[in-house]
């Protein structure tokens, strides 16, 4: 358990390789929309992002929580069927002290869809009792 | 220009899709030990970092400086002649001060090969002059 906030970076300019129209609500942002109506866990954030430059892999999401956790970056995710996914995998990773969800506990999508990961910015204290 | 420490954070687990014998040295660690040797420009760090799930698409790098920052990662790396790319393109980052390398000056495997990027920590002070 963390005390520090998630951060549910959302790429609001995903086109997910649809045409647009000019006036046309992007797929990003539509995501963005259908996120911002539910019911997130506690100690998590929604945030728009600007392209996170995932394109070919889009609609794209990044999982951000603090000093100590890994930040992951999710694709292929769609408005309408991944919402369950979304809010299960960020509190799961809300959970977590270093961002690694478990395994058997991550979800489907998250197992064969994690687009890139960046480290912690502050390198864990060695567990000196080995 | 930015007095911050830029990382140059190079996977050292990756495989590039070639098989590696047990005792062999990987493809990954082999871009590290090349860039370790090189002279790195005042204010760039040189950081070996575990699997950057970008494993399709490797070697991979990732690029970080800083709360203000945009972090990028860039793949399809190999450790014979992308050695100059990254060392350059490590310089021009580090001379931003949101990350972001103009386009005509980004080195031209920086713009084919990003894999994806992560929003800074802080958002940025508006420019209330308009």
């Amino acid at each position: 358990m963390t005390d520090q906030t998630t951060e549910l970076l959302v790429c609001i300019k995903c086109k997910r390789g649809t045409e647009v129209a000019e006036d046309g609500e992007r797929p990003g942002q539509a995501l963005l929309d259908a996120l911002s109506i539910r019911d997130l866990p506690a100690g998590i954030r929604l945030t728009p992002a600007e392209c996170l430059q995932n394109c070919d892999h889009g609609c794209s999401v990044a999982l951000r929580g603090g000093p100590e956790k890994w930040t992951y970056v999710y694709g292929n995710l769609h408005e309408a069927s991944h919402l369950d996914t979304l809010v299960e995998g960020a509190a799961l990773y809300h959970d977590t002290a270093d961002g690694l969800i478990p395994w058997r506990t991550r979800p489907e999508h998250f197992k064969r869809n994690c687009i890139a990961r960046i480290p912690p910015l502050r390198a864990p204290v060695p567990n000196l009792k080995g």
